[in-house]
């Protein structure tokens, strides 16, 4: 039998039904980084796609698909034992289970001058919903939080989506992407809530140094406002500067610490995050925030358990080799990128990358003919060369590019020379 | 060396932070079956609990912890096989991999009239995911949605979170818990979006019979509402009646239904359910219910990749054998709980359950002396008998109790005699 509505005898629905879209969340698509990329992607398929060339995916922040950037095998025995051991089918407990949160205290205490308990820690479903919780509980009517610029937009769209105002601070290009602490204050007023750093940097592959973090604390403390510190990165850096997280000034001001396995271990599809409060003086206490924190998750979903279940035996046997060999090839890809980079025509990339999975790249359009914007230059960047690179209106600068160097460093050498005969072929003629 | 914040010569913080917490958020614990049955357990341990005799965990509808319960070894080599391959340590694609979403396609199609396409489904961390995004998506000012009384109060926390008025239609207790359509029709207005129905019925243990089910469509229709069809319980069924999804009615009215792995292959730790839009007439797309799903996903997690990558190995391999086996003890656990339930002064139990893994009671308190009302029955229950059960107002229906029996047979009986002790101990005098 043909399966269809009508062998069902039922009359066509009526053209009405009560809805309207919540035009606000359909607004929040080109936000995101997925919903872009998604889109430039569309349409080098719908082009025919750079004459049949592999496509260079230098738009987003997951090398795991590369084999040289393959997790470690102890890591994957963790969560399949947990998974076959049969104990960890049911749900969670609500904030996470708590051996999982006790390890990560003691993995996180390593580099912090005081001790942090199982308490203090609350897992979530990657990165991605520690930012969604951290908003959800922040935002009530007036308030508004300073994000920086360029940054993540995944905070915008969760701020917006949960009615709360977005100031844009700005990070200084010239001085290494530090935090403009003077604009910062100006921004500022008695409805704000939190200021967000993201160290190691993305966009911007910047790493802070200890007297910068000392001085946004200050600047907080100052301004009576909480630091949320985006640590997604946490140790991928392969300059001089060694990451040094912002807990450490948690006595200086409050610190909510977001995590994750996704980017050292380079798992991101795992989804295992955590929220951390740094918070020697019991500020979060007796604001209520931890208290915030913990209701939320009494209404939002948890990661799998089986992952939670896995973390103590990951966190153990996790060898120095795997993440050195992972910093050394992040660190190869970063200097063929800044090399390659500066001789391109067209881009100008103001600082070399210390950190993190990207660099952002100022687009000179006065150089190019044909391109209008960003945007534009991506579409046809993706058309003609099969090169994914983000636009960098994505991320708050318009006209700039955000260019991920973790993937593998040949395909990475071939994505250069691919954006550089792009920008050759679209230069202007001398005059 | 000692780790103290003093160690850092800092200053203590200010008192004062600008953050005031958002009392709805913190309102909302009480409405969620988490925090209850977490502070009854806490009242138990407090006070010695019940004589160091095991606890009999009737409170919450996961029974993956009792080894009659334990899932099908193909469902856990799925997922360790696709956790192992190395393929799904990326992030996955927005709405989920398109082979998962194509594989429940075809799993749903099987019992509807019409065939499902991948781009019906959208994967969800768990039921609960899928429950927030359904809120969160159709929320706007003023509008209003229908929920069962008695019902599962997360649809309430997270309409509330988002700003939706809820308002609550009565399921009839001495019709076999069917919706009452006439007081739906009542309840309705022109900003009324939608109408959940839970089938088989999570508290009340009913399965609706097609007729009952066309009934509530043709009712949607005329009153131009959704229906939001949570199926976490499909199949779950053991007495006459066989569960039909309410999407073999989306010609009717435009269905969406709300699924996962949890409850039919005892994982709920497992992470994985669905959002499937049945609507052969195309309602969601010209309304942009679909493109809001799909947008919100743009901004919230995903489930664990691996897990997505196991669900077409997962959902083919599994044996018809597995699936009798677990209704098999339920049905044999239902017997048992209807049975002694009758046999207990103080309860009455309308009637016998045919689906899910609970029932609802209703307590007699005029035959009970010195208990308040359900909250307090359902806490010193706890602390005399160690027996766990979820007091009626969570799910809002107060002065009754939602008893699970999926729990094994033994310890079910073992925790109906001590409910039955309690009762007999707490009865008033004859007069």
């Amino acid at each position: 039998m043909e399966k269809s509505a009508s062998n069902w005898g039922v009359a066509a629905v009526p053209d009405s039904w009560n809805f309207k879209p919540n035009e606000r969340l359909l607004g929040l698509m080109s936000l995101s980084v997925r919903g872009v990329l998604a889109r430039i992607k569309a349409e080098m398929v719908a082009a025919g796609g750079g004459g049949g060339r592999p496509v260079i995916p230098m738009g987003h922040g997951d090398p795991s698909a590369f084999p040289c950037f393959r997790t470690a095998p102890e890591a994957v025995d963790a969560v399949a034992g947990a998974l076959q051991s049969g104990e960890y089918n049911s749900y969670s407990t609500c904030v996470g289970l708590e051996p999982a949160r006790r390890s990560i205290a003691q993995y996180l205490s390593r580099d912090l001058p005081y001790e942090l308990s199982l308490d203090d820690v609350y897992l979530t479903n990657g990165c991605a919903q520690a930012i969604e919780i951290i908003c959800s509980v922040l935002a009530r009517p007036g308030a508004n939080i300073l994000l920086p610029r360029p940054g993540y937009k995944f905070y915008e769209a969760r701020a917006v989506f949960n009615g709360m105002e977005v100031r844009y601070y700005d990070l200084l290009p010239g001085k290494d992407w530090e935090v403009d602490t003077d604009g910062v204050q100006a921004l500022a007023d008695k409805n704000t809530v939190a200021i967000v750093i993201i160290n190691p940097g993305n966009p911007c592959g910047n790493v802070y140094s200890y007297e910068h973090l000392a001085k946004v604390a200050e600047t907080a403390r100052k301004l009576g406002i909480f630091v949320i510190a985006d640590e997604a990165y946490a140790h991928l850096t392969f300059g001089e500067r060694k990451f040094v997280p912002m807990g450490v000034f948690g006595a200086v001001a409050p610190v909510i610490t977001l995590g994750s396995l996704s980017k050292r271990w380079l798992v991101p599809g795992w989804r295992l995050g955590w929220i951390v409060t740094n918070d020697p003086s019991g500020v979060f206490q007796r604001t209520k925030v931890a208290a915030s924190i913990r209701t939320y998750h009494y209404i939002c979903s948890d990661p799998t358990t089986f992952v939670q279940g896995a973390v103590p035996n990951l966190l153990e046997n996790s060898k120095e080799e795997f993440f050195q060999k992972t910093i050394k090839i992040l660190k190869e890809s970063a200097d063929i990128c800044w090399e390659k980079l500066n001789g391109i025509n067209g881009v100008t990339c103001p600082s070399r990358p210390m950190g993190s999975m990207f660099v952002m790249v100022k687009l000179d359009l006065s150089c190019l003919q044909d391109i209008k914007d960003d945007m534009d230059f991506c579409c046809r960047l993706a058309k003609e060369e099969s090169v994914v690179v983000l636009p960098g209106r994505v991320v708050g600068c318009k006209d700039w590019l955000r260019i991920t160097f973790a993937i593998d460093p040949s395909s990475l050498e071939d994505g250069l020379d691919r954006l550089k005969s792009f920008c050759l072929r679209h230069s202007k003629p001398a005059q």
